[in-house]
């Protein structure tokens, strides 16, 4: 099949990304666990909105597994337990298999002991940690997910990459309904926002990032660092960033920020030993399920009918990724010139069909 | 003893001002462990300088212990538990002694268990979230505490007062040293800045506050509530919001923030409702506790070395804090004139010796 550059904006379903990926996973020397909890993870993100930890990370993931950052073929296990808690060694193998397995577990636990935790080691990126949140309200718990990542982010009157976007997220169940889903970046905004200015030459929100010296920018071409929430009040992203390193790093015995090779390279031959947590909760182990269900639907309806400004409409977290699903789910997804583009040379790669031919 | 309204500055010894609480609440017809929660809890904020929920809530716990509001010999027990996690009922308690109890419970679970979770319910305002975190730091365990609390926090464009300013704590113990120790406020500033700002006649930072259309002002006198952390980004100061209140009100089966009678009355006689949430982890439940040390001793050194903006140094979570507590033990504190002037009437009706009495 020729190399195919398309130039219009190209859509695909979900589903035709969704088995493209796992295909393309599967080639690339993957085993299928690695090809499901990969996928996985980027489809939460695709179907979601979160387009940063979607399929664009697709050509990454496999130029890790191909060239050794990731084990393609890895013996995920637990290795130590104690009580309602776990440790799971990934075997350097991808985040996102690791981590479904790691919540699994943590689910299990929850079941047994009213509050599970799994702490995750010698793993790799794990996308969206919302996923892994999800995935426990799917099945009734409240989940939360943390991670770690190479630095970017400053800490308050910081003038260094300290943490990385270091993300907490939490979901909660709700009865006939989608879940409460929260999912954040502890640093104002995520990378990715720095280099979506950057190509677009917009000026960045002030108080998100700042140059070399620790001073805030809104130049996206100065910025050098990303700086943590709150701006003035910096220090309490500053600690909540902490509150994912501590879990993450110190607690699962893996690298801190600081410690972490370049998420982008130049070496993807050397597994990056990342570490994660989750965490698991039942909600009958605490008061009757219909008490829990009730409470959260009063809550929800009482935020979502709330008064705004202007003609503003208040949202639950989550409440924007769900529309966005709904739509993506209908529609199908735009996929934007650069992963399009990589797509196109993966299906020639591999002599796949690419998802977006008609 | 007549009273005194002392209008100089009044200085008085940590100890001093301890000894003194306890004696207040037993003359006010509290139960020693009601007396001994409420002091740890006020001298935890005092101690370290979070004054806003340190001694000066003294009269008022005082007011509510006698006129109804907080039992003053309540049976604070367990009234459920299931593997890990249990649930504390409060008997309308002081939040102090029945989170302290929690905790101590949580602790227990976690030494047991690896985690241990509890649930706090017909509790009342528990001072600073901090205070019990501490107390699982204190003793070799990572503690989170969580609460809610009356409203006054719009949501992400909204113009409702809807979540309370709901903290989240966590410590985490420090090998030879004082632990790391967070304690925020999920709204951009808790509510007794803008109280101050009122009171000096100051501008309000900008993000912090809204009027009562939802309108950021920093007009101390229009500010009608409190704008959540994170300003443009205010999302997430409502989404971690959310996490505290669903732990510490939906997980409960207590009260909403939108539902919580106002803490400073008129109703100092129906007991509040509230709901509060703790959570124990046990370092050696994942790995070596020397490893744990030495990645904790390593992560501060280079947090606390690492370059900063301008002459400025970069501080861990409780740095400040700690300081403060320092001084302080050393020095004493000097007692606001609000403060000082109700400890005189206290002393006066009770017949005891103010604190500060030379």
């Amino acid at each position: 099949m020729p190399t195919e550059h398309p130039t219009s904006p190209v859509r695909a379903t979900l589903a035709s990304i969704d088995s493209f990926c796992r295909a393309v996973f599967m080639a690339a020397g993957a085993d299928e666990a690695t090809s499901d909890g990969a996928t996985r993870a980027m489809m939460h993100g695709t179907r979601l909105g979160i387009d940063s930890h979607g399929v664009r990370l697709l050509p990454h993931y496999v130029k890790g597994l191909i060239e050794g950052r990731i084990n393609p073929q890895p013996k995920v296990a637990l290795s130590s337990a104690f009580g309602a808690v776990g440790v799971l060694d990934a075997d350097n193998g991808h985040g996102g298999l690791a981590t479904f397995v790691a919540m699994d577990h943590a689910i299990e636990l929850a079941d047994r002991h009213g509050i599970g935790a799994v702490a995750i080691r010698n793993s790799s990126h794990f996308g969206p940690a919302g996923a892994y949140a999800l995935q426990a309200a799917g099945q009734g718990f409240i989940g939360f997910a943390f991670c770690n990542s190479d630095s970017f982010v400053r800490l308050h009157d910081g003038a260094m990459r300290f943490h990385g976007t270091n993300p907490i997220a939490c979901a909660v169940p709700v009865e006939n309904g989608n879940p409460w889903l929260f999912d954040m970046a502890t640093s104002a905004v995520p990378y990715n926002r720095v280099q979506l200015y950057r190509s677009l030459g917009k000026s960045l929100p002030a108080g998100t990032a700042s140059d070399s010296r620790g001073y805030d920018t809104t130049d996206p071409d100065e910025a050098n660092m990303l700086a943590p929430l709150g701006g003035e009040f910096g220090f309490k992203g500053a600690g909540l960033a902490g509150i994912s390193e501590i879990l993450s790093a110190v607690l699962t015995g893996m690298k801190l920020s600081f410690d972490i090779a370049p998420m982008p390279g130049p070496d993807f031959s050397t597994p990056r030993g990342l570490g994660a947590f989750v965490l698991a909760m039942k909600p009958e182990a605490f008061l009757d399920k219909h008490q829990f269900d009730a409470a959260m639907t009063r809550y929800l309806e009482t935020l979502r009918n709330s008064p705004a400004r202007d003609d503003l409409n208040v949202m639950a977290p989550g409440d924007r990724e769900w529309k966005v699903a709904e739509d993506r789910e209908k529609n199908g997804v735009e996929l934007d010139p650069a992963t399009a583009q990589s797509f196109a040379a993966l299906a020639a790669r591999y002599a796949l069909q690419p998802p977006f031919n008609p």
